[in-house]
């Protein structure tokens, strides 16, 4: 029977999920979920003034949100510091990034990338037909001097950084990424995404500089503020090139109770920031736990910390195979090189124990 | 300062919000929103069972929904008496509609729709570059053979049906709509919107086909299930059409919140019957009190009323502009012919209270 083609671009795509949830994992296996540190997720949640107001909202349901976000865009303008025309939210960091691509590449551009890094990204530049080019990391960091090289190089319409970086925990201070900032071409687009922010060390980012057309920033509130199944995120950046999203965006996208729960968690900065500090803790401790088990943690600025296993990645993938047989769910860089890492996120005590005593009994399993 | 270009595509596109919210218009205007009954919402809202069910997931925000959305598909194939392959849940019927214009068309394409109907479905047609073809309507209802032919004169990738229709509230059985199917060239998808389907009268919605690959049906979860501010619609069809959706889709699109809320809206039919049914006395009301100032409802299977106001647009719309400074907020056809109407969604009696005022008021002063 004749059927409707897909279009050029989307034939070629395959049917894959970016990431695997950790539910997909247990239905296939059958395996419990127990920990759940794979996702970089928050185990600290959201405050519980934050599931007050969605729980308020939740009555609100029956109608549309704000399709201007008002009252959101308003409140994160106010906690950065800087005007609401620099700021519009979205449905979380993914769907951002997919109109980011749709706006600032096109079918045939080149955008930069490192190799091993986000992958949602990758996925939005193959689903909008863009050629991706990628700078492999040095020193597990990524390359700011061959990314801004490769920008010039291949006369990319954008190129894409993590500050600091998913999935090596890595980062810059804000002097070198100003300095990345200044290097690349003034008409390619930086995507800077600094999801992972407000766990990084002071210095880490750069100003607010509004005045630039070439940067947008990318925050959300799914690590941070403990929303991750909330969806919402934004981009703040020069006015003319954050308003530009307003030709394709999904204008009735975020929900009336994501809406109130993000304003929520932006009013409760205590809250944030012993999240923060319960993060740290949490990570310290995972640190030690890995290295009694003779795994070496890597410095991270972020809320997960990459583990090299000190053999190749075959090695890791067992290692993350392992742990999901006891129901933990971890997750691990794919690139070569990065890949003989496995990725841990805080987690709770209740986590880190059930990691202590997967890991023993895996590593034991795989060292023979 | 040279910038970034936008891509060939988007650098056309107009900042425009296809649907300015109430939010909006009482930001502008200084007048208090009072009476919300112009974007087709529930003010029966979701079910209690659902408003507990959504706080609850509020608690579980700190983590990402299911991507494959398991729990979610299989209630609405359960309850739809289908196979789960054949139902992919969404980020509300928009984001749905999007992702099958960028699937099924392509920069070039043409896809028919008729001249007035869904705004938003239009929107993604110019975000994507793709040449929309447009049928009048005939006596308010869609020229469903004239659809047909042009789809066939055109060689369209795709043709949008809604029934019943937004915004005329008129709609079609289910023979001439399977006839319609029928006509439809075999490579032309079709996308038969059902937002409105629950509201409609027993044999409208045609039996469930799921054999024939041209074929998406809309579904939503914002119009009789009261959730529209939660954000969940789903399409439905032959399993290689639907799973296309796996190409592209933001997988962690829909909330965790948003999710929980639809499973339990599934499970209590008891409160989508008695807001069906409410729904339909709050528009008896609503025609009565139209027709006393003069005005002609129309038939409708939705949960708005059409109102030939028997003028032309500059009256129609006065009259919208007229309600809005009282603080009653509807919205009308845009479309030559359908715009000598005004559209009133269902509200609550205090919602008629304040429309029977209001209307009176405006209508005086404008017949001076």
């Amino acid at each position: 029977m004749p059927r409707p083609s897909l279009s050029p671009i989307t034939v070629s795509l395959a049917e894959a999920v970016p990431f695997v949830g950790p539910e997909a994992i247990a239905r296939h296996s059958g395996v419990l979920l127990r920990a759940r540190i794979g996702a970089n997720e928050s185990p600290f949640g959201p405050a519980q003034s934050v599931v007050d107001a969605m729980a308020e909202a939740a009555r609100e349901s029956w109608h549309y949100g704000d399709p201007e976000n008002h009252d959101l865009r308003e409140a994160i303008a106010s906690h950065l510091g800087i005007a609401s025309v620099n700021v519009m939210p979205g449905e979380g960091v993914d769907a951002i990034l997919g109109m980011a691509v749709r706006l600032y590449a096109a079918p045939g551009s080149t955008v930069v990338t490192s190799l091993g890094g986000y992958p949602t990204f990758n996925y939005h530049l193959s689903g909008y037909g863009v050629q991706m080019h990628t700078v492999p990391y040095i020193n597990d960091r990524e390359d700011i001097d061959g990314l801004a090289r490769a920008a010039h190089e291949t006369g990319a319409a954008m190129v894409y950084l993590a500050n600091p970086d998913n999935p090596m925990g890595s980062w810059w201070d804000a002097k070198a990424i100003d300095r990345f900032i200044a290097a690349v071409p003034e008409t390619t687009m930086i995507v800077l995404d600094e999801a992972y922010g407000e766990f990084a060390p002071a210095g880490t980012l750069p100003a607010l500089d509004m005045a630039r057309p070439n940067l947008l920033r990318m925050r959300t509130f799914s690590k941070a503020y403990g929303l991750a199944g909330a969806r919402v995120g934004y981009v703040v950046g020069e006015a003319q090139s954050v308003s530009a999203f307003n030709r394709i965006r999904n204008h009735f996208g975020i929900s009336i109770i994501a809406q109130a729960g993000a304003i929520a968690a932006l009013a409760d900065q205590d809250h944030l920031e012993s999240s923060v500090l319960a993060v740290q803790k949490s990570l310290e401790d995972t640190a030690s736990i890995v290295r009694r088990h003779g795994l070496i943690p890597l410095p991270t600025a972020t809320n997960f910390v990459a583990v090299d296993c000190g053999r190749d990645g075959l090695f890791a993938r067992a290692i993350v195979d392992g742990l999901a047989q006891h129901g933990v769910f971890i997750r691990m860089p794919g690139a070569e090189g990065l890949n003989r890492c496995i990725r841990v996120s805080a987690g709770t005590e209740a986590d880190r124990i059930l990691l202590d005593l997967a890991l023993g009994e895996v590593l034991a399993r795989l060292r023979g």
